[in-house]
């Protein structure tokens, strides 16, 4: 299944006001969306810069994905999530391609269903599907 | 100047034979676009996902910006591309709100002008401003 396209970019930071203040300055970004998600150990703001979604990412502890990885390699992208119809086929067909998932079976996102791919099938970027609960786009 | 949105992401590969197979076999993608830029120091591909576009970049040798990439993160998310109207008055917008440039004045570029906003006003992340030469998107 091919992505309609991305549905947004997830990019970890230290601190989400400094951030959000750097994207509303220099992008003229709106602030979208706010909500602590415990079990993926995160507060997560969106801001849209355009008609993109740029998803910033606080981890709420260092023993967590995105503390690890700011440990590892300091704030910058963390991934990029793609725009499917279904994410449980999309998953399906993945895994028939022979990608390495993280998820087996679509959870529940910010954003509707999801999944993530792992970086090492695609050449370092952790890809994510999203399949959202609404239908949030006007352009198709 | 708000961009309109995401024009492309860049991505720093090592091999551009194996990130392409993988952007096809994993996420249906389709090549658009091949080009040596020895004034950036690159090889660049662009594959198409659905709408969005990914530029994979392979550095012609160590000793280039992607290179010196590769060598201290590893392959994975080189920059974010964002649609502008005018890359020199995005420039000057960005400049004025405290942006740092690495860019002075716009370049041509794979796409028509671009210019680069330094991560450390970004929060990491590398971005740039595209203006196409020609009108690429039939959605606006």
């Amino acid at each position: 299944m091919t992505p309609r396209g991305i549905h947004h970019i997830g990019h970890a930071v230290v601190d989400l006001e400094v951030a959000v203040a750097a994207y509303e300055r220099t992008l003229g970004a709106h602030l979208e969306h706010r909500q602590v998600v415990p079990e993926q150990g995160v507060e997560a703001v969106t801001v849209l810069v355009g008609d993109a979604r740029i998803e910033l990412l606080r981890p709420l502890g260092p023993d967590t994905p995105v503390g690890r990885f700011l440990e590892k390699r300091g704030p910058g992208m963390h991934h990029v999530a793609y725009l499917v119809d279904d994410v449980a086929a999309a998953l399906r067909d993945a895994a028939a391609s022979g990608a390495e998932l993280i998820d087996e079976t679509p959870r529940d996102g910010l954003f509707g269903l999801r999944c993530f791919i792992h970086p090492g099938s695609m050449d370092g970027v952790l890809v994510e599907f999203v399949s959202p609960a609404r239908k949030e786009r006007s352009d198709d």
